[in-house]
């Protein structure tokens, strides 16, 4: 089968420093961090300002773009891509399974998935909440949420 | 920055055999197709038969896993890499906007997400529910799906 060259769009800037640091679904815990997009791709990041997520107001548009969220791909550049199986959530009492039926970085493409809240952006400099990844992780891809899509 | 070589662990087998047949946002359409997962990474699967969606009955395990749905990712391999803007949903009397407010399979890195129902599990093949990805689209990841996380 076909190979395919994945080149990062922009890195993610965190306080969290080391993988050790990065809490299980950490989506769940209201990390902030900053995605800083190569400013080569600027034009693709127009009309992301409408997915802002609202500081306590309503926007123009509707509910389905009240709740801010967008989606973001990192590559997760220190899993370990020939591991197949793993504990759940690094639970070591937990029985092994197989990596697609689980959300572990360690998997044979290590593209993760974050579904964040979008609460700025500044030319090429996105601030977000929810977000796991550490300081340094490539980021991929950037697309809007969608509740009926992904929900 | 540095580069990265995606290796697809599957391929999509569907009717739909066009870029031009594949509905937008198919998802909502109720599309079924199979992936069939390269024999290679059958451990990876482990697991997953949890995640088969219950023909109209509850399952062990509660609320969480009745939704019977998972994560795939694809890399959309007839995908222009170039084009940073598009007419949403292809509606040329829309404005253009950049691919990252979008959910258009042009963009810099052509990887898909699709959350799709699980409908069976046989042996490496797959068979899901609202999937819009054309016959032989290569998959590159599978996860778990969390509405938690996703929703």
């Amino acid at each position: 089968m076909a190979e395919y060259i994945v080149r990062p769009i922009g890195v993610v800037r965190s306080a969290l420093k080391d993988p050790a640091d990065a809490p299980k679904q950490g989506a769940l815990t209201g990390q902030e961090a900053e995605i800083v997009v190569d400013p080569a791709y600027l034009p693709a990041l127009d009309g992301l300002e409408r997915r802002v997520a609202p500081a306590g107001k309503t926007v123009p548009g509707g509910a389905r773009r009240k709740d801010g969220k967008i989606v973001v791909f990192c590559w997760m550049h220190f899993a370990d891509r020939e591991r197949l199986k793993v504990h759940p959530q690094g639970q070591e009492d937990l029985p092994e399974r197989g990596v697609f039926s689980t959300r572990s970085p360690h998997r044979p493409n290590p593209v993760s998935l974050h579904t964040v809240t979008l609460l700025s952006i500044a030319g090429n400099v996105l601030r977000v909440r929810g977000m796991d990844a550490i300081d340094g992780t490539p980021v991929v891809d950037i697309k809007s949420h969608s509740p009926e899509l992904d929900g």
